[in-house]
């Protein structure tokens, strides 16, 4: 076992430390945000930031920091008020992480990267066609970071379009069967292979796979 | 294809609703949290919602409420300033997952569920033996979340324990080859198969896998 302290993280060469830390979390979703700005131009970014806020009401999060490709992205949304999150499954990997490049201003990384833009009826931001999940969010709130200048950006869901075939009986949804990837880091993509789905804990009896 | 507005989120039965939303993030990892309490009682509990804040200084996050059974956790966090984050492997899913049952106050998860408490040097809080990869951390802050009551905890990197192996000569962290296993939603675990990794992205060129 490699032994690492805070000390020695902070030594580590920018890049280096970049890698490294952005795993330490464990595995992540790959999601793409869609927004439009006020003049029409579609954006689209990746983000394996997306984190659960809570069911009720329906509140995703995302973790940004202003200077990076995703400022369009925080801008749209600051500026219109609404987004969008598609799931990334296999086949999309190589042009969801491509959507990571700094195109110029005005470049709809949807035409870059060779994804196709699915308009909905209760949103103006761009879904990505391709995926078998996709959530539309009105903004809520914006949460300043102090620590790092990052921001906790959340949302409210307004909709969902996901296969029905992965959509259980009592509301869970198998990202397995959906082929929804997750991320290790910045750049690096699996595919998942479910194990288990257990029965709610309870002290007196032992994990109990649900039937 | 499902369509389903926020309106039939609202009106979801409550469980069905706590199934279903808490899938639409993607896959989320699957981390062991330790702390201790002042009094020398060691807790473990099981949190998907840990996210990357910022790797300089190497921060986490984790989105936690206060009336689960978390609440020790987080009695302990701010009492003590420490807490502990391993990963979780295919063969520590049960047990891992088993911490989330209402054990009385006093009851070690470690003893209840099986796993073994290993102690550091930097930190009194414990780490999870069986895990390839442990992360302590010193408490920096908890943002209150108002739209739901919810906190947004976030620590500092302070040491981190990893198998060597799985450690790329750039400081990427191949979670795969450390079996670190993936969650959908608040009950389903999933083992993970590389796809890809890819270099950086340019807008001139098209997205290349990583040598």
């Amino acid at each position: 076992m490699l032994h690492i302290g805070g000390d020695d993280i902070a030594a580590m060469e920018d890049r280096y430390r970049v890698f490294f830390v952005n795993a330490l979390s464990g595995f992540k979703a790959a999601n793409l945000v869609g927004t439009r700005s006020p003049d029409g131009c579609d954006n689209l970014a990746i983000f394996n930031s997306v984190v659960h806020v809570g069911a009720k009401p329906p509140l995703l999060g995302l973790i940004s920091r202003p200077n990076t490709v995703t400022r369009d992205t925080l801008d749209n949304i600051a500026a219109t008020g609404e987004y969008t999150i598609s799931h990334v499954h296999s086949g999309m990997v190589a042009a969801a992480h491509q959507t990571s490049a700094r195109y110029a201003p005005g470049v709809s990384e949807f035409d870059a990267v060779g994804l196709t833009p699915r308009y909905g009826e209760r949103l103006a931001a761009p879904y990505v066609a391709e995926s078998r999940l996709t959530i539309g969010l009105k903004h809520r709130q914006t949460i300043d970071i102090e620590l790092n200048g990052t921001h906790l950006v959340i949302g409210e869901v307004v909709e969902v379009e996901v296969d029905d075939t992965a959509v259980a009986g009592d509301g869970w949804i198998d990202l397995g069967a959906l082929d929804s990837v997750a991320t290790a880091g910045l750049d690096a993509y699996y595919q998942a292979r479910r194990l288990e789905r257990f029965s709610y804990a309870k002290p007196d009896r032992a994990p109990k796979p649900l039937a």
